[in-house]
C-alpha cells in the first residue's frame, strides 16, 4: 500500500505492507487527512520522528472486532492508551504514561492507504456531518480542551494570539461557547474567518499591555509566550497552546509579581468537538486551503509549509 | 535620623530627615526588621533601586490619625494602594496598578529609625506574639498566599524545591495546614528546621521525575523552574515563588504535552500568617541566623549574603 514516510527532513511516498490488525484494533482506509503544524514539526525533527505521520483523519473501517464499526465512516482519538492505569481509569487516557500516539509516537499515522487504531478510539460520524468538517475534529477537540481546564465566564473578553489553524479554531470554539474573542493576527484573509464567526480581529502589533484576564497563546512562535504574558492582567490566565521546538526565554519576575497563571493545554475529548461540528456552531470548512491526493503528499506538505496557508487536506 | 541607603550595589548608613507623615499615615519607629532576598536583589540592581530598603518589620507607632494605633506594636502590609480602583475594591490592593511598595517601589523602607505607612496597612500585634516571630509575618503571608490561589487536598504530598528562607516558611505553612511536605534542599542544617515541623526532607539531587501533583519552586535559581516542571505529574501544578532577576529558559513543549499549570505567587494577606504565628502552628524563630543593630546594617547585609545564612535581623 502507499504510505507517506518522513525521515531526516524529507517527505516521501513509500510502498509499505498493509498493517496487521491486533486484537481490539480496527483496520481503517483513509478517506481524508489534515496536515497539522505538528506534522511539519515532525518533518523538522521534533521527537526525532521517522515513519508515517498523520493524526487528523476521516476513514472507513474495513475490519474490526466490533461488528457495528465495519463499513462505518469514522474519526478517531489519537492517543492509544493502556486502559488500565490511574490516568485511563480517570478518563484521562491522553496522559497515559504508556500511550503511543497515532502518527506521532510509536504508532504509524493516517497518511497511508490503511492504518490501525483501537476500536474504542473510534467515533462513528453521523450522516449529517460532512467529511471536510469532520476532518477538523481532532484540532477542534484540542481547542475545546480549554473548556475542560478553565471556566471562562460567559461574555468574558478573551484574547487569542495567533491566526494560524489552531488560533482560528480556538477563536471559533470560544465564540461558539459565548465568549467574546479578540483575535490578534497578521493575515487579514485568515482573520476574516474569525470575524465571520463574531470575533473582533486586531492586527498583532502594538499589543495592548495588561488588558485581558484570559489570553490564549497560539502563535507557534518562541516570542508568543512573553507577548501573551504581557497582555495579561494581574491574576489572569495564559493558556499555552503553541508547542514550540526548543527553549523559550521568559522573564518570570512579572509572572510572579502579577500572579499570572500559565496553563499548558493539548489534546481534548472528541465529543464536544463533534457536537460543535454537527450543530453547525463551528464551521471550519472555510479554513481549507487545498486538497492533494495521497500520491502527491510531498507536494501537500510543501504547500502546507508555505506562508499564508491554512488546512491542506490529503485525500484517498 | 539614621537610615540604610542602597545605591549602585552599595549598602550605606545615611543621616536622613525624619519623614513627614501624610494624612492617614502613621509614623513608625523601627523595633526589628528582617533582611529578605529581595533586599539583596535590590542591592544587586533589581528595579534600579536607590533608597532605603526594608519591608519586613515590627515597629512602634509614634504618631497616627487613628488614636488606637499610637504606642502600639505593629507590623504592616507592604503595598500602599489607592483604595479606590477595582483591584482595591476586590480586596486585592496588592495588585493595585497605582501602588507603591514599602522599601521596594517609591516608598522608603523600614530599615530606618522612623518610616511611614498608611494606618490601614497596620496590624496591631497581640501581647502573646513575640517580636522575633512577628517579624516573619510578611514572608509567612507570602507563603500563605498559596492557599488563596489553589486548593491543595488535605494530606496531599507537596514537593517544595529550595531550603532558603522562603522555601522553609512555605514548608512550615504547608505542614501547618495538613499537607505532607517533601522538602528538597542542599543544607542539612536548614532542612532540619522543616523536618522538625514534620516535613520529609531530601537532598536536592537526582530529583524524582513526574512524581508530584503539586510542586512549589522556591530555589531562587534560574534552573529552579525547569527542575520543578520536570518533577510535576501531568495535569499538576507548579507554584512559582522565586523572583529571579533576568530571563529563564524553559522548554514549553513538555508543559503543554503534560498540561502543567504554572502559577505565579507573591504577597499574601497578613491575617492567616498572624494566626499561624499566634497559635504556634508555625514557629519561625529557629530561622534566625543573626542580629545586628541598625548602625551595623552594612555588616548585616554582608552576613545575609553569605552562604548558609537564614534570617538576619536588624534591630533598633
Amino acid at each position: 500500500m502507499l504510505a507517506v514516510h518522513i525521515e531526516n527532513g524529507r517527505v516521501e511516498l513509500r510502498e509499505k505492507p498493509r498493517p496487521a490488525r491486533p486484537k481490539g484494533f480496527a483496520l481503517i482506509r483513509l478517506i481524508c487527512g489534515g496536515i497539522c503544524n505538528t506534522d511539519l514539526e515532525l518533518q523538522r525533527g521534533y521527537y526525532s520522528f521517522a515513519g508515517t505521520p498523520g493524526h487528523e483523519f476521516v476513514g472507513e473501517v474495513v475490519e474490526a472486532d466490533t461488528p457495528a464499526l465495519i463499513g462505518a465512516r469514522v474519526t478517531g482519538e489519537i492517543n492509544l492508551n493502556c486502559g488500565e492505569c490511574d490516568w485511563c481509569q480517570r478518563g484521562l487516557g491522553r496522559h497515559c504514561p504508556r500511550r503511543s500516539v497515532l502518527g506521532i509516537v510509536n504508532h504509524p499515522g493516517a497518511f497511508s492507504e490503511f492504518f490501525t487504531l483501537p476500536d474504542r478510539n473510534l467515533h462513528v460520524l453521523p450522516d449529517g456531518l460532512a467529511t471536510e468538517d469532520a476532518v477538523f475534529t481532532e484540532p477542534l477537540a484540542a481547542a475545546c480542551e480549554i473548556f475542560e481546564q478553565v471556566s471562562i465566564p460567559q461574555g468574558a473578553e478573551v484574547a487569542v494570539l495567533g491566526d494560524g489553524k489552531l488560533g482560528l479554531l480556538i477563536a471559533l470554539a470560544l465564540e461558539a461557547r459565548g465568549v467574546q474573542v479578540h483575535l490578534f493576527g497578521r493575515h487579514p484573509e485568515k482573520m476574516r474567518i474569525a470575524a465571520a464567526a463574531g470575533a473582533a480581529v486586531r492586527e498583532a502589533k502594538d499589543l495592548p499591555e495588561s488588558a485581558y484576564d484570559w489570553v490564549v497563546e497560539a502563535t507557534g512562535s518562541v516570542l508568543g509566550l512573553r507577548q501573551a504574558a504581557a497582555m495579561t492582567r494581574p491574576r489572569g490566565v495564559v493558556i499555552m497552546k503553541s508547542t514550540v521546538h526548543g527553549e523559550v526565554a521568559i522573564d518570570t519576575a512579572p509572572l510572579i509579581v502579577n500572579e499570572i497563571t500559565l496553563i499548558g493545554s493539548r489534546c481534548g475529548r472528541f465529543e464536544p468537538a463533534l457536537q460543535m461540528l454537527l450543530s453547525g456552531a463551528v464551521r471550519p470548512a472555510g479554513m481549507i486551503s487545498g486538497r492533494f491526493p495521497l500520491a502527491e503528499a510531498p507536494e501537500a506538505f510543501a504547500k502546507a509549509a508555505e506562508k499564508g496557508m491554512l488546512k491542506i487536506l490529503i485525500t484517498n
